[in-house]
């Protein structure tokens, strides 16, 4: 595979194109939008063959996930222009002139909507080459709410970044959207030189802590600091009632193993930590279970990664091996370590770590407490997920600690496989994520890449179509404080 | 006046405190919230003689500036309760399960609402003694969305933050919120020790862009960095046009002389740079003009600040004095400074900057398109004005610019005298504010210290109220994609 690198010049000339077709993409209409989106999904529908089988060949995903994900990926341009046109996204606001407003003041005519940032910089991740790539969610959200759309490329999938481009290039091309609306960078510096620049508005990354740190101190430290949204990881842990356990260890084992397997780990939500009660026979089930045979991952340097985090983790004298091989050559297995809830609430930040690959640590509980205690002592996670049953007392307190960790909290089922939807939330506090209020999958991404302005006064004539007298676009709007949908 | 100071072992047990707090009140219900924004407006109506008597001491602001300011206050504290009952600032969301979601995969059972993020801190501003200040609208806001509040008084106004923060916890006190759910901490070390503390979630700020900045910085090079939602500055430029300025230039003149002077010039808002017809009589009626007299300043350093300004300003070989005296000693006289368009678009950094206190800058320009070119080259501001006729062929192209530029775009009304109201928006791009996705004024503010959590397959009896299938607070929901109001 070769490697592309966008040279300075050329990165300066995107950025500026992005800019101008931002400007004129930000007046674009509803329509014009939801055709863009609508062009993109049709030709990654119609180049599914080509793309995927350049995915294989650079990531060593399976065909079936791969298939999968871009499915999921030209469903989710299609799901934001659904949301474009049902409207509630511009949360579109009027409040007529009021002179006895008991503000003590007249209120003024009033009336406000979100608008387009500007021009978005996507950073792709390694690990979803469509979902979270090129045209992936970021990038749909961006177009869908009026922005210009510049993607650093991920290194691991050069090939397939510039086929995606072409692909989304030309659906963009094929509804006249304005030239240099997306385009792509490749190359490390070429992405910070694009983060610097200041006609960028607002970043997205998906990625390590390190990595997606770094990016984020840059955005803060430009002269105009941008919004960064950027998921940086995230260990998912998950916990095992005494009564769940009791009544369904076997199923419990399988599942767990699956998720934590399913695309050799290198999902942002595998569940990376298991509590079971230390007198339940999961712990002789997970050591009896067939793991699955070793997969290639990603790459060599997240292979690398993962073997010395593991490595690191089972070399602890609180750490055992409880199934697999940790120290293989070759293409990593799937290996199971196994420490104590004591220990984990004894070095939190040591134990409770991201292992990016297919492994993870079962800790044993003595007391149903200890899950609690395990919960308050947790950083940021995009998930987590309790196994329980109803009747569990223990539920109800856990439930209201994990709500303040994490983003999503999962009740009997695993958090792998992240479904598009209206409600999905993916995003917790940091380190899961460095922008806690917003998620990057579902229909609420849209408001991402937005910005409020009211309009005072503003003659009808003058006003953006959704905040006119006569709602032309027939969206739900706030009339005096009323929502009228 | 005495200046406080807390020491760094009562500001750990004041954010320990809040900590505490935070995670009762995030679990209190909307009644419970209500009844505490009430009594806090109620205690701040009862206590007003006692309060403005020192704001008037401590600030030089006008009683009746004073008593405006404070009643809207209360208003915006009880507004706040109007907004958590309407239910909509939850944003929930629910998804039922659907095994024929069409991006591939079965849909889960998904729940989404937002929830309290953490402990806030919250920065006076100088300027607002009120309603920027210890129990100002960030304040209303945080407690409103279910937070803990710890205030950094501002140096301004010691005694008053003493006796507003008494007011205000003895309102709390009163209806029985949890100990340490508010407190106020004193001095620039302790502002910067709490925004340092873990405990500390979010941070919001009014005041100078230096101060501003300094403070964001810290925020974002913790080792989890917090949203800081930060207003920092703005020029709010007014653009007349030539008709406007045919039809009804003495009407122009008096307003916008009132909008720089009113304060002594000392809000976010005053509008600081106005630009004019070179062949208008505007230029000539702000030279007749009788111009209040030297009003004193909130503090010697502001004073100071704006006298250096204005000084330098004028210095500048672009620049001539059109009205005023800007070096008199004592107290600051309003001050019209003069220069061109061409000048604002050759050096917009050095020309179109806060002067804070009673002065502006007007530009002559020759032909309308200026108007446009200007508005091309601004920083982010909080407000954009344009005094027109509906007739102008440049209002339609200069609204889209300022649109980018500005929070809130005026037409024919001047931008000070903010109106707290549903659809109001207070906070453009940087530098007016470091959180362009925000408002610190207004409804919608009430989501800025709030998060998404989804529940996913969660029995309904461990549910949040709001995403429980029999709506039992009976808000407006998004129930598989279709909004029910």
């Amino acid at each position: 595979m070769t490697v592309p690198v966008t040279a300075p010049a050329d990165v300066d000339a995107i950025v500026e194109r992005a800019a101008t077709a931002s400007a004129v993409w930000k007046r674009s209409t509803i329509a014009d939008r939801v055709r863009a989106l609508t062009a993109i999904a049709d030709a990654l529908d119609a180049n599914a063959d080509e793309l995927i089988s350049i995915a294989q060949r650079e990531t060593h995903l399976a065909e079936a996930r791969l298939r999968g994900e871009l499915k999921r990926t030209s469903f989710q341009l299609r799901l934001f222009g659904e949301v474009l046109e049902e409207g509630t996204w511009l949360d579109a606001r009027i409040d007529h002139a009021d002179a006895d407003w008991p503000m003590g003041a007249p209120r003024p005519d009033l009336r406000r909507q979100l608008e387009a940032i500007g021009p978005v910089l996507m950073f792709s991740a390694s690990n979803f080459p469509f979902a979270f790539s090129v045209a992936g969610g970021d990038t749909a959200s961006a177009l869908a709410s009026g922005n210009a759309v510049v993607v650093k490329a991920h290194r691991g999938h050069p090939d397939l970044s510039v086929a995606t481009t072409r692909v989304v290039r030309d659906a963009l091309a094929s509804v006249d959207a304005p030239e240099g609306l997306f385009d792509t960078v490749y190359g490390t510096q070429a992405g910070v030189q694009a983060l610097k620049a200041p006609q960028i508005q607002a970043a997205a990354f998906t990625g390590s802590i390190s990595g997606g740190r770094a990016l984020f101190d840059i955005a803060a430290s430009r002269p105009q600091p941008i919004p960064f949204f950027g998921e940086l990881g995230s260990v998912n842990p998950a916990f095992v009632t005494r009564s769940a356990a009791a009544e369904r260890s076997q199923a419990i084992a399988t599942e767990f193993l699956a998720s934590v397997t399913g695309s050799a780990g290198q999902l942002c939500t595998k569940p990376g930590v298991l509590l079971v009660p230390a007198d339940s026979d999961l712990e002789a089930l997970f050591q009896q279970a067939a793991l699955p045979a070793a997969a290639p991952l990603l790459n060599p340097g997240i292979a690398d990664g993962f073997r010395t985090s593991v490595e690191q983790t089972a070399a602890r004298a609180d750490v055992s091996v409880l199934a697999g091989a940790p120290t293989a050559e070759g293409d990593p297995a799937p290996v199971l370590l196994k420490t104590t809830a004591a220990a984990l609430r004894e070095d939190p930040e040591g134990l409770i770590a991201e292992m990016f690959g297919p492994g993870a640590l079962v800790a044993t509980y003595d007391d149903e407490a200890e899950l609690v205690a395990v919960a308050e002592v947790l950083d940021g996670q995009l998930t987590a997920t309790i196994i329980g049953e109803a009747s569990d007392a223990v539920a109800a307190e856990l439930i209201p600690v994990l709500s303040t960790k994490a983003g999503r909290v999962l009740w009997n089922q695993w958090p792998t496989g992240v479904s598009v939807t209206w409600a999905q939330q993916h995003g917790g506090p940091y380190p899961a994520t460095t922008a806690v209020g917003s998620t990057s999958v579902g229909a609420a991404a849209i408001s991402r890449f937005l910005r409020p302005v009211t309009y005072q006064n503003v003659p009808d004539a003058l006003l953006p179509a959704a905040l006119q007298d006569a709602n032309p676009l027939g969206i739900p709007r706030r009339v005096d404080g009323v929502l009228e949908a």
